[in-house]
């Protein structure tokens, strides 16, 4: 039995982070499956886990850690070693290390900022509506996709310079991409990846790595709506779908706040059943914390 | 002339930031003036040193960062050693190098998302309307504390185990806390840490630093209105306010995007005359950037 645990559903972008170092370094791990949709995350086995009540929870023998960049480079310094992998930069110089931690600070504060937004407005929103009818909110899209292509740009000036972002070297930094451009790229506007080049062949070569591809082999591309066993819960209350629903009908939630959605198409798919009104509450998940 | 330049305002919290770990570690250094308010950091000579045009820029003899963490990050590796400082855990075990990582991630994916919000709602919102009639937003302000809350009832548990949140010693995730925590304890809303008595003695021990002290005395603690010399710029078009103007009357911006404030007790004043609407296409800075 491995020492090393995850705890969470490996859709969940912040699980993937975590699996692809794994995957990376060629680490031993046990992935144990913490239903959501269920509210396991909120309950106190898992909150010993990860007090934030977040996913994923990861236990090394008696060592517990969350927040899955934290967990990412402590699995590269303890196994990256034997694996020869230097993806922090720590064996190199300050100069060096410092790429590394500049361009892992720009995904996580220019890049995913601007991307996140066109995958919950084309996705995530769309998705939680019963019958598929919310169209995405077209300005949020076209002005996140404005932000993107700025950084885009940027980023195929340094690739015009180097293979990868923090030098010829991949790092953890272009790692970092992976799990929400993943889902960015099931959108119908994958294609603004085709006005940059160097940044295609970037993400070409990322999504080649055998890690990569193990990872997001278990995360759905097509979000098919389940509408007859679903159900919407929000802040303000929640919208049951009942068994001889309309399908094709839509049926708003009273906000586009907490939802469950349910991946139809994920190779570990969670299936759940329609239930009263009164165990939504603890039930509830945040699409920040799905994807 | 020192090799180390820092470009920015010292009233911005990136630019404080950098400037709290050169102090930290005792590095010599230069600030040079970036005149936001006229557009600087949005021209080719700063976008040479940060292509995102975002502050601050940070040269170290022929070499350019960008990222205020990253490039912090970068000073205590390079300056660190010599002051005796080990605030990142990098001489010490996988463990302790782990939970600095942790707690920074923390701060900066649970803390500031939960605390940012009332210090626009409280202190940048109602300052950019002339006249200072804008009321915070109760619901985002509530909802915000709440948030709070729950995060610093996590730092208490964690501060009854540890003298800081990494450990026993000061690390660069406590550091991080700083610049944002600074403006918040000047909302009416400081006293929300009153609750949390180790997270209160945790704050004033980081407050008692001599290098936090020589930073925040660049920084803000109230903003003062200037309605006659002010102007507001936002995506949709410029609000002047001309000579003349009562500035005790409220007038609205057309919306909450973009804007120029002018913090009045600053000790190293911005000071700014009115000009004409298109000039502020130019000129316009963002709230993000500015605090």
């Amino acid at each position: 039995m491995s020492p090393v645990k995850v705890f969470g559903h490996p859709m969940l972008t912040n699980v993937a982070r975590v699996l692809l170092f794994l995957e990376e370094v060629g680490a031993e791990y046990e992935l144990v499956p913490v239903d959501f949709v269920a509210g396991e995350h909120k309950r106190p086995q898992h909150v010993q886990l990860n007090p934030f009540a977040k996913m994923p929870g990861f236990q090394d023998g008696e060592s517990l850690h969350i927040k899955s960049r934290a967990i990412a480079k402590y699995i590269l310094r303890k196994y990256g070693g034997t694996a020869g992998l230097d993806l922090l930069g720590e064996n190199s110089g300050i100069e060096e290390l410092a790429m590394v931690d500049v361009w892992t600070e720009v995904e996580a504060q220019q890049y995913y900022p601007a991307i996140s937004p066109v995958v919950f407005e084309c996705i995530i929103i769309p998705f939680i509506i019963p019958g598929g009818g919310a169209a995405p909110n077209q300005t949020v899209v076209d002005e996140s996709l404005e932000r993107l292509r700025g950084v885009l740009g940027i980023y195929e000036a340094r690739l015009e310079k180097s293979r990868y972002l923090a030098g010829d070297s991949i790092s953890f930094a272009d790692l970092n991409h992976i799990p929400f451009t993943f889902y960015f790229m099931t959108t119908p506007y994958a294609k603004v990846f085709d006005e940059y080049p160097k940044v295609k062949a970037w993400w070409e070569m990322l999504m080649a790595r055998p890690a990569v591809q193990r990872v997001c082999k278990h995360m759905p591309t097509e979000f098919k709506l389940r509408a007859r066993t679903r159900c919407l819960c929000t802040p303000r209350g929640c919208v049951p779908c009942r068994a001889g629903d309309d399908p094709t009908q839509e049926k708003r939630p009273p906000s586009r706040g907490w939802v469950i959605i349910c991946p139809s198409t994920s190779s570990i798919p969670f299936q759940f059943q329609q239930h009263e009104e009164s165990a939504c509450a603890s039930a509830r998940a945040s699409p920040d914390s799905l994807l």
